[in-house]
């Protein structure tokens, strides 16, 4: 059901995404649609959500350091930014946001930084003592994720392997604890 | 009738957009919109256009100098995007170009570098050796713009005099001809 309803928002956009629209494309049944996710946009959220952090930091479980599991996660946004329907449910979320304010509270806490990926990576690193003390994780995040976002959303550009490891080597070089900002 | 489409874009997304509609929001005759814009989303990226271009580099012809041309273009540019009908028109506009392959194409025009007023202003800058002569514009621009652009359109924050400052700071200590890294 969350991945129909990610392919309808993509192609349909949020407003476009109705339980017959659903059911006929998941062929799950109406009835229990209902039952689950009585809010269009709610399940919309959850579904997004789920893929969004689908792979929550399981390279800092296993003790991995900070640079390589950074560049794992950078490989990981590229790689969901650069799928199609993905980044079309992106920007159709965006722009449901945009138009209606019970959904945009809801938006909020998605992309909330004590639910980021890339915030709980740079506190570990700063943790460990191989990023800089004094780096501001919200800064830290938006250094990390933006040029991306920008990228794909805005210019519509595939991300490379080697923008990867050009970013990755950027923010090591700002962030690291051995920079000459530290 | 510009300033009423990106109004109605920004409320309705750019596929409620219709004739009906525009008529009666900027009170033109549907004939007189018909005859100038046969096509609702050429008129859209004119109109978006029309207010993305609206300054284009004026401080530049005054022959400033690059650093306070630069935060002039950064304080347009965060108060165009803490409007929210300038906000959600341009969220509207990108949802749009991932689910309509013609759109995609206008707004490729819109957003390449060679109508872009701030790769205008670093070029204009690399030629006057104010910046650095290995400036690279294309990642000098989205340096300029992602951040704002993922502030406001993501996280939906509105961008602060302070921020702006920041960021002009931050650009022109990366940029500029002193740079450590020139």
């Amino acid at each position: 059901v969350y991945a129909a309803a990610l392919r309808l928002v993509g192609s349909e956009g949020v407003s476009g995404l109705s339980v017959d629209l659903l059911a006929e494309e998941s062929g799950v049944s109406r009835s229990t649609i209902y039952r689950h996710w009585p809010d269009m946009g709610d399940l919309v959220v959850r579904a997004f959500d789920d893929l969004m952090h689908a792979h929550v930091a399981e390279d800092l479980v296993r003790g991995t350091d900070v640079s390589a599991a950074l560049l794992a996660y950078l490989r990981d946004y590229a790689r969901r930014l650069n799928d199609p329907s993905y980044a079309s449910a992106l920007v159709a979320i965006l722009e449901w946001s945009w138009r209606d304010e019970a959904f945009a509270t809801t938006h909020g806490q998605m992309f909330s930084d004590s639910r980021s990926r890339a915030a709980t990576l740079l506190r570990a690193g700063r943790a460990s003592g191989e990023l800089r003390a004094d780096l501001d994780v919200s800064q830290g995040v938006e250094d990390v994720v933006a040029s991306f976002l920008y990228r794909r959303i805005v210019l519509r550009r595939r991300i490379t392997d080697r923008e990867v490891e050009a970013l990755h080597a950027r923010v090591m070089t700002d962030f690291g604890a051995r920079s000459p900002r530290s």
